[in-house]
């Protein structure tokens, strides 16, 4: 089949990869050309979108931000997979929330404010709590934390959105499940993973992690959106209950240690569920975990340090330039027992970041 | 670093697959291109071999037989990983017995003929044996049975050759092991696996298997030849010893279980050892195997019914045209326990081959 990725980024490059063992080709369209672009059978710039549409059987997406006019048409060509009210999901936070809390999800408390000022009040009145634009808000952008995580009551919001306040949830975990369901109905679940995330971004994970009636959650999810493809559900925990954080209509960075130690990766479960062809229950062979590259090369000096590592995989994703808090690439960790997962993952970490690896992930 | 690839065929292709994730670029050199050519970074005909070769930091091969020129003068451009020496060994089975026998291999009894006529004489002395073409031979091409595997007496050799004649070995098993020596003289394995050849091809084949020796004699050999890369050893094991039947100065068919349910795929150990990167000793997580697709199409309909076994992928090469004993791909399993592999191989053998698997692998 010629599938079609809108977005040309690590996600689009590693589900290039891992399909290559499928018989399709890949199409890319992208503003400019990232990873998956060098790997893809074709690159099309997004002014070509109609005839990127045309070209392929079906079209999924690595990336929501890139052309809305792209997905519009593969949905009107019935060819985008997922559809496209995942992605209007995904692109705006308050339909988002208003959708989950409608169907019985556990979410945080929230409010939808049309203006800066009511924002705050709803912000006052949680106490604490995270304003979000409601619009193109990803890797912690467009977020703006109220009497929390070291800020006061005094932020800077931008003038002329919607935002979504949500009470600020003092969370014990976050954890994560990469979930598929196929267009007949069947769901697949990657076993838990447990998320530590820092200023938003993904810094590091492992699974196995305790289920906290995840998979349930993420099941109702799939199936209120009859939704057809890979999609990743993050959770915050408290007090041994789940709350959905968000969710992401694709491939995800907490599912990447699907790549080393389970039966089947998330980027062959997406392709293989968005063409209809069957996949069987995923296994966790091993601890599994990964360590992303925020900020930091992965020179080929710490590429020959982490490969002493035993059961250890870098990807370094080859975007040309080095930005603060950009992902640049991760490290996959196996290892015989979650004590020497903790364990190798220390050491990965010390090698990427040295002693201060935090610092990298913050505003 | 760029790594040319000598051959286009699927070794070339898997390994391009397994090494997008280290920091490399592929260039491919071959008379037409194959399954490889597709994935490259770059493909280049023979004729500009030196241009390939001046164009790359490292040069290996996936097939011993596209250019003598191209590895010759990689050799001498000093880029040639594993070197000249294991090629030639490859490419010429006097040579090839004559250094194992030097270096006290264990090996079959084998005498030299350099006609027809003095072949037949040694085959009629070992009573059953085999006669193979000392150049040229590969998958059971070259191969010529005397008084054994059904066949009698009466043979027709071609003229003007070179031949080997063997001792005849009426093995209990056949077996293999994937092993790499890299420049510093490290040495890492895989576990050993039990091989099912049918008509001097790969039918299946399954990890763990008995070491019986094997792991020491490839180090022996890797030493011999102060060799540098992954090298498939097979063997014969009889009454519990393991006799080399031949080697392969290459990743190797038996190692392709190795992409799934290993710690590290034999395509990622032979880019990593030729290019300086360290390799961990290689782990086996769930017992593994494959089947290969020889002289059959992995058609759609196949794929689907494949994919619904467990911990089952499939790897269809992408060659155009189907040919009688063709490798046109392989389907790797994994089970929990051996017995519920060699169940999900009956399975695989049944969607590929249908009841009568063995008639495809006959020359």
């Amino acid at each position: 089949m010629k599938v079609g990725i809108i977005g040309s980024g690590q996600l689009g490059w590693m589900m290039i990869i891992e399909g290559r063992k499928l018989q399709n080709s890949y199409y890319v369209l992208d503003d400019k050309p990232g990873p998956a672009a060098r790997l893809a059978d074709s690159y099309i710039p997004v002014s070509e979108y109609k005839k990127f549409v045309d070209a392929c059987d079906i079209v999924t997406f690595e990336f929501e931000h890139v052309s809305e006019q792209a997905l519009l048409y593969a949905e009107k060509k019935d060819k985008l997979r997922p559809g496209i009210d995942s992605v209007s999901l995904k692109r705006d936070r308050a339909a988002e929330k208003e959708f989950l809390s409608a169907n019985g999800i556990p979410v945080a408390e929230y409010s939808i404010s049309d203006s800066r000022e009511d924002a705050l009040k709803s912000a006052r009145a949680f106490g604490k709590a995270v304003i979000k634009s409601s619009r193109g808000g990803y890797d912690g952008k467009g977020q703006f934390y109220y009497n929390a995580l070291g800020k006061g009551g005094k932020i800077r919001l931008p003038a002329g959105e919607r935002f979504v306040v949500e009470e600020f949830i003092d969370f014990d975990f976050e954890a994560s499940v990469i979930a598929s369901r196929g267009e007949d109905g069947t769901k697949r679940f990657h076993i838990p993973s447990f998320n530590r995330n820092v200023g938003g971004i993904l810094f590091f994970n492992e699974a196995p992690f305790r289920d906290y009636g995840m998979r349930d959650v993420a099941s109702k999810i799939l199936d209120a959106l009859e939704y057809v493809g890979v999609m990743g559900v993050e959770f915050f925990i408290r007090g041994g209950r789940c709350i959905v954080n968000e969710i992401a209509p694709r491939v995800h960075n907490t599912g990447h240690h699907t790549l080393h130690g389970s039966s089947i990766s998330q980027f062959e479960q997406h392709l293989r569920t968005i063409t209809g062809l069957p996949v069987p229950e995923p296994l966790l062979y091993k601890p599994s975990g990964i360590v992303n590259a925020v900020g930091v090369e992965i020179t080929r000096e710490k590429e020959e340090r982490l490969m002493r590592i035993p059961e250890t995989h870098s990807y370094p994703y080859g975007k040309g330039e080095l930005r603060r808090r950009r992902k640049m690439g991760h490290v996959n960790v196996n290892a015989h027992t979650v004590r020497e997962l903790r364990e190798r993952r220390r050491r990965v970490i010390e090698i990427l970041y040295g002693s201060e690896p935090e610092a990298y992930f913050l505003p």
